[in-house]
């Protein structure tokens, strides 16, 4: 698609300080940016970057005009650029279409516009909504639901009941629903228990590629609506976030950990089992979250504990050797025998 | 299926104190309790929380009745249940079958009542025993052996030699066999080590999903009997795990790892390479286990402690600040000039 | 195959002290070792493990001779060992195999010697070099390039416009080309930051099971010749790895991380975003590194430290209860008042 800056503005509802007539190709962050494509600047500090960039035009909601640059000034550079986006990578509209190597129950019920890929599997009792897109090799199994809109990718694995909302997004190699981690000990033998729930994903989720997500072993884990859960995350069984929980990649939620709405949680954190972390809560990557945590709080560390905390923690830490030395010192003027080790 | 709370007292074999002729329909935890489930208290400390649960009918070892309840008394309350449990959701008798959409070779073996779901894979020379289930979309490459009444869910990955026990799970998305991580530097170029081993599990194992397992460089990694690991888990080559060893989600166990019988080893730990770790040794979620550890150790930590020692050694951090003062007070006590930080 | 020690020799340019004639079917670490099989030291300091090893001949570059023992005295034992590895398990030229199980767009583009598995999946616009294996149940998006002896394990998943090098290896599970974690807030919304790049892999490279690669926001995601990454690692969007780094099981890369040639990082490690790692860089396992590093550095711990300080850290941490004792003894001295805590 070729726009002009003028009309691209419109579209962004920004305006132009500059060339309105100036052409756009495309869109790219300031160092790939090739003439042609519109880029932006999400802070001003990044206004040299921007000057020696390629791209000739400029979103940005923090200067009104850069040198040599056209400036679509818009409120929100960050969702103008997401809008200008989708002017060059427009979501597409899906037609329906059901691959004739793929495995459909007739005892499922597609909606309007389903679209099922090669080798997917879709088993009795599965309900899709319109719209919905189940990837090649996807396994669907039994009486499960996906709402409408949402994309099941490629080699998903949907266990038994597992029910997913609208508008959600599952990345490939996602296994939701496989057995909880429970086991009983019985004079020195195993026992499994069994694992009678299932997983209910909320609306407008997305779930990252290989991440995991147990079946309740009563009842249902619970992802709330807009929980956004990076690459390779594990969350136990009968967990229940709320909603807009945002999850980087490799953390790990143990059974029954509940989390309340907008909490934003690092990289590679652990979560003791049975916890209860409040709304708003900030932890920090590589984390061991140990107790039940209040709403707003900010940690980091293993133990968790709050982030100022922490710092003056390791801060601390950093400056032992020195201490060690004052206190030899001390000892040494008080004639005391030097220190052995 | 509906039962009398006499009926699952006999199965259970336990007594009713109450309404023998309560009748129940399902099995729930108490909180998620529907009238007409049966709940269980696995400690009498949650009496109060049985009280306030819809269930008439509560499954206990530690209380003899509770007003307006029908208790039934056993004498393992776990144990009992998992009766229970699986008296509402019982195991199902497989019946044999071959989707016809699978890619079975003739030179194959299958047992009796073997199930193989669409679009599976089951190459030359495997052989598969007696009611073995091999899911949608599973690959179980050449020479594979797997024992009578396993499970291999949808999409997993059995690469060429692995074999594997009797009445083992295996949860969708884990690869068992790929190579392991050897390389070998030859001036400036990395050189692959060939990885000419296997994978053996025996029996009763429980391998989550996404979970990985290397095969050896020569010989087996192996894995012991009752082995339970959770999701995500990362076994590499040549580690041996002795019996009943059970693994949290998202642990990684280095190369030519040894570990004893009956370890309980939480989420997220780390080992070092070619260590051993001793029988019924307990390590916390997110160690980092450096070195050999006797059988019957409890650690934690990274480099992992005994934990008396692990968590001493937390306390002390949490007050460095309090030691900085204290000593900086006895400089100025003493007339040295102050410190410059 | 059976084989002479002299001949064994021959190919692997070494010379044999002892019997020229001994026969040879196998090759084994000194442990798992049976007659027949040939065996390896790589330091003189295992010289009694390899005498009490079944196997009659060994290689060394370090001994001359073994009593008892045939010794194949080579230059470097290591290559030597990979050599005689590939003498009982020569790689197998691949013969073009296209299962007609595969779903094979016409409007793709493939080489001689292809390999497609059952129920693989290859789309529109798909480049396959000369002798690619793409394994059973793996999916190869619209526009993905391939390049010559690669191999595409079973159930991998190539999203669209992934670019793959020559003789790479990509293991089961591995998922390359996720939309990377990317979401702006907007008055309590969160909104999806469309992925519009995608991962470029150059030649040479290894993939783990179940490892994750994002797809760039903009321009591609680059992973170096000779990079060899463990399982289960995480590589966030825009991530650029040199040639030849190194990665264990586990580890997290964030977004946007640059990472120099020849770095060699641990497992389950994990990386702020944004950084910068120079080249040559070591860094021990579960570190969290948490800014830009310079070349050649050796670091450990979370906050990454150059290691010897880290080790420092870790060895006072674990005299703070001897200090704490140390301080109060000097306050009692001075006659203060005993510390209340």
């Amino acid at each position: 698609m070729i726009i002009s800056a003028a009309d691209a503005a419109g579209k962004l509802g920004g305006t132009v300080n500059g060339n309105p007539g100036e052409t756009l190709s495309g869109i790219s962050d300031l160092k790939g940016a090739k003439e042609g494509d519109v880029s932006f600047i999400l802070d001003a500090k990044h206004a040299g970057e921007a000057l020696k960039s390629a791209a000739k035009v400029i979103i940005s909601d923090s200067l009104d005009s850069l040198p040599g640059k056209t400036v679509i000034k818009v409120k929100n550079a960050r969702l103008a650029y997401i809008g200008a986006i989708k002017l060059f990578f427009p979501d597409r509209q899906r037609e329906g279409f059901i691959s004739d190597r793929a495995s459909v129950s007739k005892k499922a019920s597609l909606g309007k516009n389903v679209v099922i890929g090669d080798f997917a599997v879709v088993k009795d009792g599965v309900v899709l909504g319109d719209g919905v897109l189940i990837g090649d090799g996807a396994v669907v199994a039994e009486n499960c639901r996906v709402g409408s809109g949402s994309s099941v990718f490629a080699r998903v694995t949907l266990y038994p009941g597992t029910v997913i909302g609208e508008r959600c997004i599952i990345h490939s190699g996602a296994v939701i629903g496989a057995d909880g981690f429970g086991f009983v000990e019985n004079e020195g033998s195993i026992v499994k228990v069994p694992q009678t729930g299932n997983v209910l994903i909320k609306n407008d989720v997305e779930i990252g590629a290989n991440t995991t997500i147990d079946r309740a072993a009563f009842g249902s884990t619970i992802i709330g609506n807009s929980c956004k859960l990076d690459n390779l995350v594990q969350i136990g069984h009968n967990v229940e976030l709320g909603d807009g929980v945002i999850i980087a990649a490799q953390t790990g939620i143990s059974g029954s950990v509940k989390i309340g709405n907008g909490c934003l949680i690092g990289g590679q954190v652990g979560f003791a089992d049975h916890i209860t972390v409040g709304r708003s809560v900030k932890i920090g990557s590589q984390s061991g979250v140990s107790k039940d945590t209040p709403d707003g709080a900010v940690i980091s560390g293993t133990p968790a504990r709050p982030l100022m905390e922490q710092r003056r923690t390791e801060a601390y830490a950093g400056k032992l050797g020195e201490l060690f030395k004052r206190v030899k010192a001390i000892e040494a003027d008080a004639g005391k025998p030097e220190d052995k080790k």
